[in-house]
């Protein structure tokens, strides 16, 4: 049997169902639009740690331990984890999983790792590989900003495009078992890069791989964006979502008025400073997480896509001169 | 249908078939003991590009088409890329991916990519998923040093326990088609945790995980060491090799006389003073997609183990005084 349609979308007959999942944010996050809806805010960005790439770790290593335990489960019964995270050789993903103890893949997919991790277990559980898989992603926002531009300490100016990396952690257990919101299509991206330099741009170097998937999956599939509830794009920010609408209309998709951005919706810019959204793999993680899963969950969604964007950016060869390249992979959750 | 044996052996019904493979590597590779097995020899490390990374891109890029080509194939009809590499943001991957425009998932497991990208290649060939995957690495002697260490303009001494890393790729084209070599079991590695902190010895970092791995997969298999015809390391090196000897004998293996370590295999220290042998993403990769592959396919071997090990090492946590986990992904080849 081929579990394929289309170019590249993928079907899952099983249709693996997320058993259990769990949000882990930092303070910022906790006073935003979504306040209400994650499951645990640590506070001050230290997390008892004393340093931030520590501190995500230990995020994700909660998350994981709360969706695991919100399935019912002992990280024996995981037959695999599917993380990654941001940081230089996935320090986060690593070290969690160093505490963890599941057999472990490590992904890197920049921001679109949530996504990614969503379409690896899912093949994973689908292939009856395993009873259960472990998908997680973190972002910092400290650990981010110096590792991609520049240490806190130095108090460079944020430009207006910029986008706010989000501290969070997002995890969830999938089984090819269970009456959870399960996954039935997903569409693996492709990279795209339009030639975008500007590292304080994300959303411009993501919004064109975004259009590729998503029309990618509307001519696989043969919907369109009125056949789901709603449509989550991963961290487009503000600047990217609105580039993704004009595309979609120059593609003849014409307003389409329900899709949102996790980047959008975490933060209040108004109130938050954030310029340009959130961002960061933390970003989608934790608002699909909490949020879209719990909407799912109380049936106010049924059937919606998730699509998360990963700016695959480098500072050494943007320092060498080579433009942002971007990838988004996208899933089909419904009830 | 459980494809699972023991506490974490997957096992592939369909047998993956490797239908194409292809390696590249740098002059010093080429001018070691395995210099007739190669596809291809850059000559010095640059590659007509004017970095060690975009170099290094380059690398990759030519092993997956050379892969591609040798199994009659084109990039269109290649359903999945799974790959990755030692760079920070998996530099080589994400613009190899650029160029090749396959639908991309990206790893990291460091210098156990090749033997995770081709597990994950065959969960998702065997699940049906596509009919081709392609799995690939890539390592840089200049581009790890500079990144992992001190800029080569620094002119660090290497300590004895140093390795080298293997400038080299080698990509092979997974199909559930076809009567290559084929992957019979996989045993996805664990994070495990000697308490290594010196970043000049990957060996001693790699082989406790190689041990756990190895000796999972025995007791899951109810083999033994002898029911294969070669066991293959990724890059222990000398350090890490007689150390797994060591582990394995503490554990009652006894001596295991077909145990070879691809790090050992691709350099003479005698002539080439490389130290404690050849390492990187790269090493493991050219090794198998070359004199391993190609000796299978002469039948002078015929089942095998092939187990790349890798050191989760980052410079950023280990200046903040953490140690160095260490992982091991295993696949089982027959022809």
């Amino acid at each position: 049997m081929n579990k394929r349609i289309g170019e590249r979308t993928l079907y899952f007959p099983s249709r693996p169902s997320v058993h259990g999942f769990y949000s882990v944010v930092g303070e910022k996050e906790s006073q935003g639009p979504l306040k209400d809806w994650f499951d645990l805010s640590i506070g001050e960005g230290h997390f008892g740690e004393d340093s931030w790439e520590k501190a995500e770790s230990k995020l994700m290593e909660t998350a994981a331990l709360g969706a695991i335990n919100r399935a019912g489960l002992t990280p024996e019964q995981i037959q695999c984890f599917l993380g990654g995270d941001l940081l230089n050789q996935c320090i986060s993903a690593n070290y969690a999983s160093r505490s963890l103890q599941i057999p472990f893949l490590g992904l890197y997919g920049a921001c679109s790792t949530m996504a990614e991790s969503l379409i690896a277990g899912s093949v994973f559980v689908d292939g009856s590989f395993g009873d259960y898989a472990l998908c997680a992603t973190s972002s910092h926002f400290c650990s981010a900003e110096r590792q991609f531009r520049f240490p806190l300490e130095y108090g460079g100016q944020r430009p207006p495009t910029a986008q706010w990396t989000v501290t969070g952690s997002g995890a969830c257990v999938l089984s090819s078992q269970g009456n959870g919101p399960s996954i039935t299509h997903a569409t693996i991206g492709k990279v795209v890069d339009a030639g975008i330099t500007d590292l304080n741009n994300m959303g411009a170097a993501m919004a064109p791989a975004a259009c590729d998937t998503l029309i990618t999956f509307f001519k696989d599939t043969k919907t369109a964006p009125k056949d789901y509830d709603m449509i989550f794009t991963g961290d487009l920010g503000e600047i990217g979502k609105k580039l993704l609408h004009q595309l979609l209309q120059d593609q003849n998709f014409g307003a389409v008025d329900n899709l949102e951005d996790c980047g959008c919706l975490i933060f209040d810019n108004e109130t938050q400073d954030t310029h340009a959204g959130g961002s960061g793999c933390g970003c989608s993680a934790s608002v699909l997480n909490s949020y879209i899963l719990k909407k799912m969950q109380k049936k106010e969604l049924k059937k919606i896509l998730f699509m998360a964007t990963g700016a695959l950016m480098s500072p050494t060869i943007s320092m060498q001169g080579e433009s942002i390249p971007g990838i988004a992979h996208l899933i089909q959750l419904e009830n």
